[in-house]
């Protein structure tokens, strides 16, 4: 049977390192030339340049230096093929709208110092958090078919591959006897599973292995996973990557025989190494299940946001509580303990418990701990007088609001003295109905548990746990009494993270949300507070997607919005 | 000559808003029919369920209800075409990408009850701040046309327009004499000549009569100008609709002669009214001249985002510099002096003059003037020792941010106990090189003036000042000494904003720059600053575009970004 030996690289997402990644890109090629002696590199989507780019394409310099940055490594291309994705000039083209635009993303097959080979992504996803077709020219050709060696093979990317009836299926229909898929896939929960799936309905409705490469890294406010899959033409898993890590390993992949050629076909000249040994063992990892994997999403959004954003450490409040817990946890696994600076800001009605506990998290965790008390008097008078209100309000909920400003205060000062990302510590359940406080759990510059509804965090607690037990039982354990800090007519967390879930994530409907059992009035409580909610979420820091629809890029509604305000009337 | 009667109502953009956008509609229809006794309706850019709709348009009930109320103004419809433009269910389909969309923007014919034609808007722009590509499924029958009484007119939707070879053409080839536009058009400087340039280039291509109707109004971040044209086919402008204002008007419109009919041909079967007085006298405006645009545009900006978003009034502090002066003179126009608190905050050291300046300009638009001190010596404290910083640092520094926190926490406190919207007082200038600060000039829940650039502030002082003189002159005359508030390293204001301009606007390169004659060194100086503020501008309030392309929607950059901080070492 033919064998293709195919080098997979799953590289770090690094927007904008032109250098940086062309340095490991050569690296690679290296290995998988001399060390895999592979047929063929395959590398993730626009690997040259990080992803997502957004609104970087605009500048030509950017364009420009990118085009050098392939000049140089197609030079350093050997009798090896590489596929190497990168933004490609093409002529400017209308299509959607009324925009020219001259940019599209490419996987060029380089061999032997030349591009051999041009592939321009066909299929521009604009949903959720992407926005390719904003910006990007599309493809026109899916049904280009290269030989490499004794193998043809088809090049798609990413969005290609998961259409019914794409490019993979035109260029298997053209002859490919394997598909070669460099991918930029965010990271959710239940994605690896799906991207499983989608990779081997891919294969058997082609009857040919499908390589799909990945990134791995947080970029802005979306973990890439890793993960990298290779099955064969009956849908085998052959390989998969590291998650949530770097990763490289190259296989000897069976390839279905020759197929008529049908459509262009370009030839690469890779030259087979006559001799070679078997591929390097290969340790395969079992897939990480759902905790496992939103942990690691967690630490590695905060680590490469904090070290890429050029941070020394981060601050954050420490109260006790679930959140400011999981986030002090999480924070002391992406940075070290050194990393990590936690103050407990504790208020005269501030429990003794929770003052201990926060201490002995920070303890266990070897994490700085400094208390800031917000119990001066000086507090109690940041607004003279002259300010007072003029309506009456309860004298414990403006206390409480001071004692948030006072914390807020105090780590923005941690901020500006001593350089540190301030993290904040709200979650996604009360970002969602509006229970989150802009000048209090909100301030800080990244909120690393934006997208984690409040009962996920326990789950998460325990998890943490179970590898080394550094939080105190007590936080854990408060699950079932912390409904208190919830604005009044809500239902417990457990309902409310459910109607979240299907409200924000699945867009569900009123009527979907009582015939599935939840009481009318609840839902509409819980509707009517998210959608309110909408115009506090415009201005909340960034934070880590770990669900299919997280907030922002994901889903975003008018401001303000009559519907909202009136349909539940 | 044949003549069609055209009526525009030029109406108010609500989102959302399904009864009260139809009450208005209903109103218009019977307005059209009875007193100008037109032939055809023309309204704005989806009238029924306003623009933009970003994502509410994944909530299917909300699909289901704008049907139900175009159900109900169908019946209503009489011997006169409407063209009324809503969303409206496709058949799903995939275009660019691999998710199916099922709701397209449409503009319905009604007559007598029934709806006689629908056309699908083919070209769907996702640049700047338009994402239509994101929910909306395309049209594919750019070359519908209608019979309207003894008249055949096209009917596209504004983008459809902007295309050099767009369903215009197609319509005009199909035997169209006369082409009805409906819009959703924001205003940016100099759009309305633009939109008049297009309007009268389209004429004269086609040899037809274009009718463009706009929206009119404030939503989020935009503001919809009005402004509707129509113009004869020789390019002659034949009436011009109000901006800024809700406006109608009908005219004769003079039409080509009937032309061969090589399109798909409906009939709507209007009745002309058989003996009809000529239409009302219509008084044409002058079009408003860049400033008075301007200023127009950030009063409907904060009167709508204030009333629509439910706030009584808005607060702001005042501090006797022009950021600060313009934000309360916009909002004492936008809401009537009784909708504005303006609170000065003086610190030990802020000159007498510009607390003088402060009271006399609150004074001078009757707006409430309260006074809130930050020099009480709490202050001071706010931070006990414990947090003290590990680093020296310049007191004066120190103290400066200590009393833009104190005035944030005011402010704050202001929106929490009387319901004020807070307004940030931060210009575009200070935004793009990270001089606006966030627990300062940028608390608030709106920023009005938020993409105006720094000089342009004084400009427009002294253009309200040509009204009535409100404005202190002392504070328009600091424009020569205001340079101490920036950063070192940075240019005058002058130059700075030519540069944010040239750069943030039009994506000017570095070499475009310095062959422009700028300096190399102040230009990478203001390149790197606006380069690395963007991780602060992913969490500043919403505010009122003006430019051609402001920041957030229209502008975003991948964060980190690794080739913005080693480009230009």
């Amino acid at each position: 049977m033919t064998v293709l030996r195919v080098a997979v690289a799953q590289l770090p997402n690094r927007v904008g390192d032109l250098e940086g990644n062309a340095e490991r890109i050569i690296e690679a090629m290296a290995w998988a030339e001399q060390e895999a002696q592979a047929d063929v590199l395959v590398l993730p989507e626009l690997v040259l340049t990080g992803y997502p780019l957004a609104d970087l394409v605009l500048h030509r310099e950017f364009v420009d230096d990118a085009e050098e940055a392939l000049d140089r490594l197609t030079k350093l291309s050997g009798r090896m093929t590489t596929i190497l994705s990168t933004i490609d000039r093409v002529p400017p083209q209308r299509s959607w709208d009324t925009r020219e635009r001259d940019v599209s993303i490419a996987a060029k097959l380089l061999c032997d110092g030349e591009v051999r080979g041009c592939y321009h992504k066909v299929l521009l996803p604009i949903y959720d958090l992407f926005d390719e077709a904003r910006n990007f020219a599309p493809g026109s050709r899916p049904n280009l078919v290269w030989r490499i060696g004794d193998v043809v093979v088809g090049v798609s990317i990413c969005e290609d591959m998961w259409s019914p009836d794409g490019p993979p299926e035109a260029q298997s229909a053209a002859g490919a006897q394997i598909l070669l898929v460099p991918n930029s896939s965010p990271f959710h929960r239940g994605k690896a599973r799906s991207r499983l799936d989608l990779t081997r309905k891919v294969a058997l409705r082609n009857g040919v292995p499908v390589v799909y490469v990945n990134f791995v890294g947080g970029q802005d406010d979306v973990v890439f996973d890793g993960g990298s899959i290779i099955v064969d033409g009956e849908g085998t898993l052959l390989a998969r990557g590291a998650e949530f890590d770097e990763d490289r390993f190259g296989v000897d992949v069976p390839v279905p025989e020759a197929r008529p050629i049908k459509g262009p076909l370009g030839n690469v000249h890779t030259r087979p190494t006559p001799h070679r040994a078997p591929p390097g063992a290969w340790n395969p990892r079992p897939p990480l299940d759902d905790l496992e994997a939103v942990w690691d999403a967690l630490v590695m959004g905060v680590r490469d946001y904090t070290e890429r954003n050029g941070f020394k450490g981060v601050a954050l409040g420490l109260s006790g509580g679930i959140d400011s817990a999981v986030t002090a946890m999480v924070a002391a696994d992406a940075l070290g303990p050194e990393g990590v600076l936690a103050v407990a800001m504790p208020a005269p009605d501030t429990p003794y418990e929770a003052r201990v506990d926060a201490e002995a998290l920070a303890r266990n965790l070897g994490i700085a701990f400094d208390t800031v008390p917000v119990d001066t008097p000086t507090t109690e008078a940041d607004v003279p007088d002259e300010a007072e209100p003029l309506t009456k309000e309860d004298a414990a909920v403006r206390r409480e609001r001071r004692y948030a400003r006072a914390r807020a205060v105090a780590l923005s000062d941690i901020f500006d003295e001593r350089g540190y990302l301030v993290l904040a510590t709200s979650n996604k359940t009360h970002i969602s109905v509006g229970a989150a406080n802009l000048l209090g759990d909100l301030v800080g510059g990244f909120a690393p548990l934006k997208d984690c509804p409040k009962t996920l965090l326990y789950d998460l607690g325990r998890y943490r746990n179970s590898i080394a037990e550094v939080c105190p039982r007590r936080i854990l354990d408060m699950q079932s009494s912390s409904q208190a800090t919830l604005p009044e007519g809500l239902p417990s967390y457990e309902v409310l993270d459910e109607i979240v879930e299907r409200y924000v994530e699945h867009s569900a409907s009123l009527k979907d949300l009582i015939d599935a059992g939840f009481d009318p009035a609840v839902v509409t409580n819980v509707m009517r507070s998210i959608d309110d909610a909408e115009r506090i979420r415009r201005y909340t820091p960034p934070g880590i997607k770990i669900t299919s629809r997280a907030f922002d890029q994901d889903r975003r509604m008018p401001l303000p919005n009559s519907w909202h305000a009136h349909r539940r009337d």
